[in-house]
């Protein structure tokens, strides 16, 4: 009997994206403590990495109101001892009598041990309450534990005519302010921001959120050998931190110039995206934002690392048979290969549209 | 006074639009008849050139109920004798008391005169009800009578990276059955379907309704020095007919071959967009379709050929550097001398969208 849990666990669910962008690598997560008769007592959601999680904020919350009564929580309790004690254990001190969670967490530390906790130790465990709109939820965290890389969303503002630039580089603005605002939204949903030398060289880009997430979200630039402006701004650290990957032919020159101006370094035995996104994913990226220019895109599409799509259209026609496009070659030869993406959202921005896109089959 | 006759001009208006695609190159135009007392006698509209006007088969079907009635009609009646009788005598004839049109006809032979000649005979004429629908209505006659030049609309279907052709010219079929289908509407509503040499030559096209419209658009390929293939779907005018425009400089032997084939050449003096639409007005163009590669596609528009834009996105990404797109060189070197399009109407097609767009202050 799920039903009856749903509208609890949809509050949890709220609760949970009220730590959007600041739990990686953790999940976002939320849960509900009611009493023995039903009544609402607690409430709590995961804040940030290395503070108490969910169950926590909302057994404190409930106090002794919680024994016999039920946690509703949108993850699968952990049962391991992190940098935070495991809550399957503060479950049981709290002495609820039922735990309700939308999904098991597939973190392989935990992986259905925390239920398996809960239920040996005679409490009463529903699972798959709002499965589905669980897993949306923290779909870059499934995808970084899964697949050992973050959940990477390819973006590029474009005109009506699929260009992204004039046949002269020129570019600002395609979009107009809402579109660009809606940019600083995507980034602070994200851990990381890409971008390769090139828009480094053409566009020395700010690649903040403009404060809608603190922190910002690391800055990434991807340059094979380091070919860089000695200025930019993303060199400037105080306002969000970046770092640069390379590969091991990068000059020593050029790597010192990095380090004298306190600019992270990181080499890349094969300075690709794939190599890229195990190394983001290791430092606790759950999601990455490809800000990058057309042989970037490409080269991150074709080694799996886009999974999510976010396209400005702007209703404009730029022309030019020279004209920057958003993606460089993918190797296809026949049509029929290129596979469908669903389109998930189609939202209008000022004149602009944004159409947001899943691959299909990906989680 | 205008708002009871609201009503009545949105059903003269439906009626109208009932021949549309057949009419070129006169206006679409609905008629309602009601007797003195207000009750519906008579319905008609437009169906073809050289056929009975709207108010005359309305007139007909309320017979001797129309006297001291009221004609609700969708433009402006006719005064000039044209390949029928104007139908501002045939209202008078009938004796009805009120004439409601919804807007002066553009026409420079009628232009207010068809309405100073009932008020001179005693009739109260009743203007601009539902005036901007029936400027929409009849767009392509309007700019044809206005600019001497058909309505030009720009159809293409691209991947959401902006491809029209994988780099290798693969392009079937970008957008799926739906979409297709959409296309042979769009070229339903038009008297010429355009298109160049190149696609004569990639892609073999049969550009007709495949049925919706009859008599089939005209088929225009523009081709300066007539490089055309000798079998090609377009040279089989029994299907449709076909019409190809060419420069002076068109070799005599090449000439020669379409002659022999039966397709009706046009030399043009310059073999460009503008002369193309003069010639197709003063054959009764209203409205033409550009179904052309990218050169074509911003010749025509940086001549002033396009008014309106049909974009099929398919939820796809070809990729590629040397891959087609939609527009040529429109010779910008600022992206705001891009100047916005009217995003009109967004329709779903199977998985693929549809973008309808105007220029901004067109008619």
């Amino acid at each position: 009997m799920s039903a009856p849990w749903r509208p609890w666990m949809q509050r949890a669910l709220q609760l949970a994206a009220l730590g959007s962008g600041r739990t990686s690598p953790n999940p976002l997560v939320g849960c509900v403590v009611l009493d023995a008769a039903g009544q609402l007592v607690g409430e709590g959601f995961h804040q940030r990495a290395g503070t108490p999680h969910a169950e926590v904020h909302a057994l404190r919350q409930a106090g002794e109101r919680a024994r016999g009564g039920t946690a509703v929580v949108t993850l699968e309790p952990c049962c391991h001892h992190g940098r935070t004690p495991p809550c399957s254990e503060a479950l049981l001190a709290a002495g609820v009598a039922r735990v309700v969670v939308a999904m098991r967490d597939p973190d392989p530390r935990v992986a259905g041990g925390g239920i398996a906790q809960l239920q040996a130790a005679g409490i009463e465990v529903v699972e798959g309450v709002c499965e589905a709109e669980a897993r949306q939820l923290n779909s870059a965290f499934i995808h970084r534990v899964e697949h050992g890389r973050p959940l990477g969303l390819l973006k590029w503002a474009m005109s009506l005519d699929g260009r992204t630039a004039l046949p002269n580089g020129s570019s600002q603005w395609i979009s107009g302010p809402a579109a660009r605002a809606r940019v600083y939204r995507l980034r602070s949903r994200c851990d990381a921001v890409i971008v390769g030398g090139g828009t480094v060289r053409a566009d020395n880009p700010l690649l903040t959120t403009r404060g809608e997430r603190t922190p910002e979200p690391l800055r990434v630039v991807i340059s094979r050998s380091l070919d860089l402006p000695a200025q930019a701004q993303l060199w400037a650290t105080a306002v969000a931190p970046t770092l640069v990957a390379h590969g091991p032919e990068a000059p020593a020159e050029r790597r010192q110039q990095l380090d004298a101006a306190g600019v992270e370094r990181l080499e890349l035995e094969r300075c690709e995206p794939l190599a890229l996104l195990e190394q983001l994913a290791q430092r606790g990226c759950n999601q990455v934002l490809w800000e990058c220019g057309p042989d970037l895109a490409a080269a991150a599409l074709r080694q799996g690392c886009v999974q999510e799509l976010a396209a400005v259209l702007a209703p404009k026609l730029l022309g030019g048979q020279a004209a920057r496009t958003p993606l460089g070659d993918l190797g296809l030869v026949d049509v029929n290969q290129a596979e469908p993406w669903q389109l998930l959202g189609l939202q209008p921005l000022g004149a602009d549209l944004c159409l947001q896109l899943s691959a299909q089959g990906s989680s």
